[in-house]
């Protein structure tokens, strides 16, 4: 296609400021790549809720359903903390609606900045993981009862949930070095043992790809003792939460890494960076806009199928990074503009 | 005291080895203080399954329960992987039937062996935390369902379930450097927003700690990028089963990590050290018994009211392993016998 209908969605700290760059940079690539670009831009998270009354709107639902795809930039506001309207249920509601069930959240060693993070060279050189993360099933959508003295949350998968995220994670895995790993619980959860089972099912549509299973406390372990153990790792929701966050800690800096939320082929995709509104350093021009542009280029490889597009990107963010634009979670002393200026 | 009923359960992998250790180890401490120790010794895990039929008896657990305390292997073996009857059960039978629903895992550093940590030195020296991991609520016991074509877990939780293990967690901050972090997905779960509205209530009971919050994705990160922010985590069962497992990367091996598994005060608690049956490396007379020994040193701590005889144990360890006693895993060649003879 050579048209795009692009859902901005910059929510809230820092989310307006690295949508805004990523936004600098797809003007940039339509020129370039002679392709036009309808951008809407609408409200979510704690900006919706002051705004609007809600975290996200029905309309901005709407716009989100008939979008190619969606470009996400945080939500989050400790203003809210606590509180009743959480701008987090706006996350929550939009990937329900648009059933992305798939996320898939790229962690990879960047060398020139290998410095950065907090485990020895030799232990992160090299590292390449993907995490698919089960997203619209598990312990976050199950019925949730809060009693005066006490609270409970239900988590329940059915056998086509993990198929269809099982899938996924099996594709991505044999276009990559052909090792998934399945992490569960199934040594305490029910909801782990059909996770097992299933995903063992799925395995024979993918003979080429070589499965093991790893309980998710020891995956919490292996993934900071020997992180280059893992190529795919397919999980369930709260796992697949906890597990991408500590794996984000591997590069040394979250600045660096998108995310990409899909549904069924044909529906549109939800891209985010990893990091998050970091309300500390929000307003301040300072922000990281790296993850933003590297979730752009994960929009037009996965949700808007230009390869191309999504190549150059990627190419230039490592020329940038390479040449010294770092930003100052990164040890360098760039800013937002500058950054952006360079890719 | 000094009089002290022990039972054994060795369990399965390298248990019966690093249980004879720790063994031997308690007899000498008996003939140095004096004091009379009668062991009883059971099987548990698949041991159990093999000789009984169940991964714990119905008498074993009665044993359990007139014992002054229980000092435990390690449950686990790939020949039951998978299938109806699992050695974890064992364990968890134990835990809801003593109700020891407070775990205490401390993780520190260990000046001597701060080479062996896949994190940077910098990062890892003088690392202190001990995380109290809710041991009986939560999705590990709440109702499943396994049907043909989904699952379910439920997790649960009420107020006083909380309060108890906010408890000893506050008491164990106050003991320490006063400070307090509690790990929950109050912004998601139900049982989140619950678990954080009573440990705010219980901490007007503790005005001289500290008390943060922090999200337990949020948690999975710090732990690994800054963990000397932390002196003592509580959280739920789940989520301290994965933070825990991820914390005993911290020291770079497991087999130093003892943990506390308590109830009431006056019911006797299950001390096990943290590095579970380890098949690979089982009855080759080379598994790391200084965990086993320094669970014992906590049983006497937490369990028997001795801390005299636990302060001697802990000193000992020290000792051996500055004086280069070194099993494999900690990088040196000494095997379990040398290493328990030297302490
Ligand atoms: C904001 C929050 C609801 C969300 C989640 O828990 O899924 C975030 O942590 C994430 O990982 O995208
Ligand atoms: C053996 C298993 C059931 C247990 C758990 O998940 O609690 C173990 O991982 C632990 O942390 O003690």
């Amino acid at each position: 296609a050579d048209r795009f209908d692009i859902l901005l969605l910059p929510g809230d700290g820092i989310g307006p400021e690295v949508i805004g760059a990523a936004r600098r940079v797809l003007d940039a690539a339509a020129d370039h790549f002679g392709f036009e670009l309808a951008c809407d831009e609408r409200l979510v998270g704690a900006a919706a809720i002051r705004a609007e009354g809600a975290p996200v709107s029905e309309e901005t639902i709407q716009a989100a359903k008939s979008s190619d795809a969606i470009l996400f930039g945080a939500v989050g506001d400790p203003e809210f903390d606590g509180g009743d309207v959480r701008p987090e249920a706006g996350l929550l509601a939009l990937r329900k609606a648009l059933d992305t069930f798939a996320n898939l959240r790229p962690v990879a060693a960047i060398p020139a900045l290998l410095d950065a993070s907090p485990l020895k060279r030799e232990i992160v050189e090299g590292v390449d993981v993907l995490i698919v993360r089960e997203l619209t099933g598990g312990s976050y959508f199950g019925e949730k009862v809060e009693a005066f003295d006490y609270s409970s949350d239900l988590s329940v998968y059915t056998k086509e949930e993990v198929v269809r995220v099982a899938r996924v994670a099996f594709e991505a895995a044999g276009r990559r070095k052909g090792r998934l790993t399945s992490v569960d619980k199934a040594n305490v959860m029910a909801t782990g043992r059909l996770w097992r089972k299933v995903v063992n099912e799925v395995a024979e549509e993918y003979p080429d790809v070589e499965l093991d299973h790893v309980l998710a406390d020891a995956a919490a372990m292996h993934l900071i003792q020997n992180p280059r153990r893992f190529d795919v790792i397919v999980t369930d929701n709260l796992f697949g939460d906890m597990l991408s966050d500590e794996a984000s800690v591997l590069p040394g800096s979250m600045g660096m890494l998108p995310s990409a939320s899909l549904g069924a082929p044909g529906t549109p995709g939800l891209f985010e960076p990893v990091h998050g509104s970091a309300p500390d350093i929000a307003g301040k021009g300072v922000a990281n806009p790296y993850a933003a542009i590297l979730t752009a280029a994960m929009m037009f490889r996965h949700g808007l199928d230009r390869p191309d597009v999504s190549d150059a990107l990627e190419r230039a963010v490592s020329t940038a990074t390479e040449a010294g634009f770092l930003t100052r979670d990164l040890g360098g002393d760039k800013n937002t503009e500058e950054v952006t200026q360079a890719v």
